[in-house]
């Protein structure tokens, strides 16, 4: 059934769960207050950590909105290739006075999977959408049967397949634009990373292979932008980098400039601070790691997380993980709410124009 | 003014030139035919090659067409790379028994730029559109006196604000799902060739950042696709693989099949064929070589000409440059014409579908 026969947004605006600190109940709460979908991360915290940020969401909104969860990465990570990588940062560790060990690796290696699934299946969210990986069906019926919406992130034919045989409700079909991380489903150390497919192009292949409702994700930052995925068949769009720049979102400060930093023109994908491509402003530090960050994740992530704060802590930019979608010069620092508003004006205009253009070439 | 108006075509579809034997006056005049607008490619000819393609597609139809030229290539080239680069592929050529010779390199550098626009403006065409950098001023005013539209293939906000600038009359904005060439303007070889915008946040960017029509061009192969990038303010969606199937287009037999073969799964960006980033299947010889391939174009091009060449003779698909866009799997092998009459509808569907959505949200 589609997203929005389940009452769970007005506008097909989707707000991305940014872990790391970007989503956050104020950001989440004002996009659905708003009408659009907002969304907590669940990764990188706590299940408890979780929890409260929903208790806070729920104070701020009655309006639905939506939890995201990491897959545990079960996949084989070469241990060799992680040291010589803690080598090639020793330089950086040394001049930021950080460690580069990783605490808790085990602990932090499923991000709490299965507890967090158990608060979600024991005090039930909207939806919740997964990222990295697939549930089993079993996961996703738990879900189901507790009232929740569920969706999966896929980037591939091929995993939006194995999403709709495990019986998610919907699909979040993320384009290589995409900030932050890919959420493909396993890192495969054989590509170099860089091979994945735009927005368009994938949306009209997972359009033919699976009968879900699709969220399109991925470089989105107008509502013109939004239509044209609707028109693609997709229900809705969803938007990370436009919601990063909100004085709701929890980035920091020098994050959400430099998405219109002039400095900062271009994106890349790199595993150089987590050991996953995910997609940021090229900066110093991608430049001289990216090239030889080992598929290592969540090793690297946790590896890279001092070096990344005494960066931000020093105002150094170039040190910070910068992620963006390939639309961040398009980012507008307004309200999330007010945001959800112009975004929903614009889709309605440039649907206006397709029927004009319609009328036009019919007469 | 827009391609619509200057009556260009009946339907906002335009067949790709595709040089290197793809694009051939058939394929040009079944498109235009009907009511698409075909193209010849002027690259890899000689200029009287070039006119002869257009005389016989005069022949072939009386609707208008267009014509496609690369830029001259100026920029340094790295002559140590390129010979290492020859000694990379020595084996391949052992074993093909074909010479890795670059014969009549200077004559090539400029694919007879000059030789071609002074026949296109003796004997102008309806549309001249250009590869791999910016005509100057003069060369397009020449073009706009002699009655011709200009199109500048741009693959950035920078290029499309220059070619504005130089006065062309309209851009094809090129996503990095596109098959084949990326019409970059100047190959940054500190680049790793694979950092191209995809079509949709592209599109979006270069559409605030100038005011000239728009063909949106890079993985589009259905007609859904086609309402999805008018919607997000382009004019006509320019389709290159969709067209490389038809029975009209002069690819190779064996390149045709490639794109719905599951044995080609995916499509990079490569150097291996041509030192110049071009997409295309991945097989062996992009694997192989690919790492290794110099920003040499088109030294790398006349030199892998030979190894190409008798890939083909032996049926060998996996040493031939099997250019393909990111959509090669929804590659249908109808005659150009129904192609064009297929994809018309489905646009006209999906923009049905669209104004459908919207009466019910107003509703």
């Amino acid at each position: 059934m589609s997203l929005a026969a389940n009452g769970l947004f007005r506008y097909p605006i989707v707000q991305a769960p940014m872990a790391g600190g970007a989503s956050c109940p104020p950001l989440a709460a004002a996009v659905s207050e708003a009408g659009g979908l907002g969304f907590l991360a669940g990764g990188y915290k706590t299940a408890d950590g979780m929890y409260q940020e929903i208790k806070q969401t729920r104070g701020l909104t009655r309006r639905p909105f939506g939890v995201n969860l990491f897959l545990p990465q079960t996949g084989h990570v070469d241990q060799a290739a992680v040291e010589a990588y803690r080598g090639q940062l020793a330089g950086e560790a040394g001049w930021y006075e950080v460690s580069l060990a990783e605490e808790d690796i085990i602990g932090t290696c499923d991000d709490g999977y299965e507890a967090k699934l158990a608060i979600l299946v024991e005090d039930p969210v909207p939806v919740v959408s997964f990222t990295f990986g697939c549930p089993t069906p079993a996961v996703l019926d738990r879900l189901r049967k507790a009232g929740t919406h569920t969706t999966v992130t896929v980037t591939s034919v091929d995993e939006a397949r194995a999403a709709q045989a495990a019986g998610a409700d919907s699909l979040c079909v993320q384009g290589v634009e995409a900030g932050g991380h890919q959420g493909t489903h396993r890192d495969d150390p054989q590509t170099d990373g860089t091979a994945g497919v735009g927005l368009l192009a994938l949306l009209s292949q997972v359009r033919e292979s699976v009968a879900l409702p699709l969220i399109a994700a991925g470089g989105l930052m107008r509502g013109a932008q939004l239509a044209a995925v609707v028109a693609a068949g997709a229900e809705a769009a969803q938007l990370g980098t436009a919601f990063l720049a909100c004085p709701e979102s929890g980035a920091h400060p020098l994050h959400k400039k430099a998405l219109t930093d002039p400095m900062f023109a271009h994106t890349e994908l790199t595993r150089a601070f987590s050991g996953r491509p995910a997609r940021g402003l090229v900066n110093r530090f991608m430049r001289e790691h990216g090239p030889y960050a080992p598929a290592a994740y969540p090793q690297i992530h946790h590896m890279t997380a001092g070096l990344r704060k005494a960066a931000a802590a020093a105002g150094d930019a170039q040190g910070m993980a910068l992620w963006a979608g390939q639309g961040h010069r398009l980012a507008r620092a307004l309200p999330a709410g007010q945001l959800v508003e112009v975004l929903a004006a614009e889709l309605a205009e440039a649907r206006r124009a397709v029927e004009a253009t319609q009328m036009r070439s019919e007469s």
